[in-house]
């Protein structure tokens, strides 16, 4: 059964109803470039299935966190970078902004490996 | 099959080779303290079978990042935080200094609002 939110922004890419930069595409999810990159490479990894957040998604469906960092990787890799961090934040006190679930894959600034947060 | 690897610290914790503090257990995966927390709350999640990375967890078994996923939340939550960021970080550019998949839970900094990287 497959959940979706009328409302929702990532619903709508999902749906190719926004246009959005896709970096690339697997069976459960969309790899996106992010419109407001924080790094020199910046995408987001949205399943298909509307979630409020990473433990919603996994408590619907274990494996589909382990799909979004199979294409997190796929693309991270694409692009050149071996190295990368994977974010997922839940709640508006962690900066999430868009209540469906997602990845930000980040790559390419040493000041990931400087700090956490 | 469970994979591990002799040399590894977490596969060594896993084991209860090497003491941690413990925040909660689960079927795959064991939540710890983290012993140079970078928040008020940072604990590491940590799957018993040794994988290099999450996207080698991945490629092993996708529902393992769910179970991850569903810990993190409960140790995250459990500690009064509803709101926490989850970090994977893969390669030693990206700040990974121990090559065992592993999660950390953040929560209690307003940092977490400002930047990802």
């Amino acid at each position: 059964m497959t959940s979706t939110d009328a409302d929702c922004i990532f619903c709508k890419i999902v749906a190719g109803e926004v246009p959005a930069d896709v970096l690339g595409r697997a069976d459960h999810a969309v790899a996106i470039q992010d419109l407001n990159p924080q790094a020199p490479f910046h995408a987001l990894v949205i399943p298909f299935d509307h979630h409020e957040n990473a433990a919603a998604s996994a408590a619907a469906d274990p494996a589909v966190l382990g799909h979004l960092v199979s294409l997190a990787d796929e693309v991270a890799r694409a692009a050149g970078n071996d190295d990368y961090r994977l974010i997922a934040n839940t709640g508006a006190g962690a900066g999430q902004t868009v209540f469906h679930t997602h990845l930000h894959v980040l790559a390419g600034t040493s000041r990931m490996t400087e700090a956490l947060v």
